[in-house]
């Protein structure tokens, strides 16, 4: 007999069925035990009766997490006893068993609300949860709908390297490798200029790979590896080109999970996310914190950048006002963003690039980037780094370079947002940080 | 006047457009200045009269790579000048244009047959090349075709790590790096153990990450990074049920990169992809070589390996037997496999795991895994490794995991196979390797 899925037991009501599956829960009750299954399509319960000696010896033996095969019969419940969910019309009638994997007892209660750590040094089994399992249901569609958004507007993936020769844009947080013969390689920080490299080759492209910071936080924001959604565009006429394609993906991002994942928002209470009619609202740095000052008091109006509060703020206010989850904030000033972001020439000191924050937080960063070779050129000087470690990046704007531009966005915290879960770890499967890989690590201190 | 994408110039005939692109090459004649241009979607011949003062005093300043907006008529060429070629059948007539970005004199003709040196000291442009782009718009679709295979089959994408606590399958080449406190990290070689892993969360999944090897060998086969496309499903009955998933996922690739790709396929001259009728031709280790012996008199049959020979002579075999650039051998023995493979008990000694050769060479390796935990940990002594290493991953084996097996696939030799290309790095957008990371590596020896 061949293996049905329990979602497709519906079908199959008053037939013999074989079924393989996790034991989700065991319930002895002296003349029956009922378990509920769970395979890759859903779950359902099974009842095993004492009078099938064999089975029901088996049934006893069983812990939660044990892998089975079962051959059963599938019974429609009597209409009071049936209930509101998944298969919650039917019921498993077990025949046969053979038992794939026994599991040991587990080490706490599968539902229970564990800390944090407890909940990492377990993952192999606490991944396993349904509402675990919904935040990487909901992360594999959001890749997948990121890929997918972008090739619909002519953009082709690249794998962009993880191992570099420098730290390319000069900040902190590096991690450095030994490579061959006592030579040093660090890890990737961003794909940023493969991808400018890119736009000579395709025009279009994108990228969804891991990068690395080594940042000494930990927070409930940080994270040694991440999963980097990154596109870049030529023939731009500047960043707000690049602002109309970030908000027509995330918009994509968004129709397509709350449309594929209706029951996991629901079950999970999530709010609906709001994508305004008009276009997402945007301001200026400047703009945002003039209003920030007017509505709240708060005078940040002579810093550089907006402060976790000031996202939040913003993030409210577009919610109330402008009836959006999203909000872009722009021109922030040239001290704050890499080398190679271009100056406003109508707000000289300010870029063309943006954040767009989300939900309270900025969830990515991008803007138009210089493609005249002196310019850059001159720049990489003015930022203290050496033209000569960027001998093999600058040969794409030597040699012929369209206006571009493009964004990053994590993978882990747009999934953490959508899914209003408050630390980026649970958002990531297997998340490594300063004390962390898997196992706690020893920190020496 | 909005862009008109060059593929599109053929809708537009007597008409003014406005196109964007590279200008791929420069002919001077004196009175007439021809310019072929190229952007994302393909390339187009363009002339400049000398009437047109401007306009062709402009394009005798070009050089190859400068990247420009022009303001054109589109003409139709006089029937006896029609090219048999994409865009053949007209010209565009320069009206206006703009430099956008003016390329320095290219330091080697575009077209030259580099070395392969050159070729990547200078990959932001040589990428540009038409024959270079085309394996990267074919690996594009590789990769996009791999996914869409697993997701049809109901397989579910994850991220797997790549900074991992330890040497996880014992072999040597791991890249070591500094992590947080003076603790030491590695770079993965697979992501063999979190897909094990998530076959107790998901039952079917699938990765396409990047993976590390630290190997000492300059060869054209040999890369520091490469992308693995790995999937892994639980409820097999044995290592054929894998073999018939990657079988189904390879024609599936195969038949997308053909389908879409005819041109490149064409153009490049690349032979077709042999797909057998009937099932991929599959042999043990022992039959292989027996065959081998008797085919050639070369007596291997006390290895427990295939030489790179072997297998260049079992893809002809099958090339020519049973028409198929594919063949499955399996059964390789236990000392050549890592420690979690099933070994048979229907032949002790030998283990249910399978290469996958195309071509010539081995583009996959797969098999069953052990899913017994005490076995599992009997294994991992046996390997001389310690159990201690492996308590977060046993994890899924002691709390219930399902028969299962997966495979890992190299990306960019997939790549090269199809396209025909001898060296895997040029078929690596950015190949590291033991001397090179974009530059040449001062190898101090």
């Amino acid at each position: 007999m061949s293996r049905i899925l329990i979602k497709d037991l519906k079908n199959h009501i008053g037939q013999e069925v074989k079924v393989k599956a996790w034991v989700d829960a065991v319930r002895d009750h002296g003349k029956l035990v009922f378990l509920v299954l769970r395979d890759r399509s859903g779950s359902a319960q099974v009842v095993v009766k004492s009078e099938n000696e064999k089975v029901f010896a088996q049934a006893q033996t069983l812990k939660e997490e044990s892998v089975i095969e079962l051959d059963a019969l599938v019974k429609e419940r009597p209409d009071k006893m049936k209930k509101n969910e998944i298969n919650g019309e039917l019921e498993l009638e077990a025949q046969g068993m053979q038992i794939l994997s026994l599991a040991d007892v587990l080490p706490f209660e599968k539902d229970a609300d564990l800390n944090i750590e407890t909940h990492l040094d377990h993952l192999p089994l606490t991944l396993r949860k349904n509402t675990v399992r919904n935040i990487f249901e909901v992360q594999a569609t959001i890749i997948s709908a990121f890929r997918e958004a972008l090739k619909n507007e002519d953009f082709i993936e690249f794998q962009a390297p993880a191992i570099v020769g420098g730290d390319a844009e000069g900040g902190a947080g590096v991690f450095e490798l030994g490579y061959f013969k006592d030579n040093k390689a660090y890890l990737a920080t961003s794909p940023q200029l493969y991808k400018q490299v890119m736009v000579g080759v395709f025009e279009r492209v994108y990228a969804t790979g891991k990068v690395f910071r080594a940042e000494k936080h930990a927070t409930t924001r940080h994270l040694a590896e991440y999963t980097s959604l990154d596109f870049e565009m030529g023939f731009i006429k500047d960043h707000r080109d690049i602002m109309d394609m970030l908000e027509k993906v995330t918009r994509y991002i968004i129709k397509s999970v709350t449309q594929k994942h209706t029951n996991i928002f629901d079950e999970n209470k999530i709010d609906d996310i709001l994508l305004p009619e008009e276009k997402y609202p945007v301001m200026t740095l400047k703009e945002a914190q003039e209003l920030i000052y007017k509505e709240t008091g708060r005078d940040n109006r002579s810093e550089p950048d907006l402060e976790p509060e000031d996202e939040r703020f913003l993030c409210s206010w577009a919610k109330e006002n402008k009836n959006s989850d999203f909000i872009f904030i722009t021109h922030y000033p040239v001290s704050k963003r890499p080398f190679y972001t271009y100056e406003d020439e109508n707000m000289p000191g300010y870029t063309k690039s943006f954040d767009l924050l989300f939900r309270g937080v900025e969830i990515s960063t991008g803007g138009q980037r210089i493609h005249d070779y002196k310019m850059l050129l001159k720049n990489i000087e003015k930022w203290n780094l050496s033209p000569k470690d960027f001998e093999f990046y600058l040969q794409a704007f030597k040699f012929g370079i369209p206006p571009h531009g493009g964004i990053g966005m994590g993978l882990e915290r747009l999934t953490a947002k959508i899914m209003q879960i408050k630390n980026v770890k649970e958002a990531t499967l297997f998340p490594r940080d300063m004390t962390r890989i898997d196992k706690f690590i020893n920190t020496k201190e």
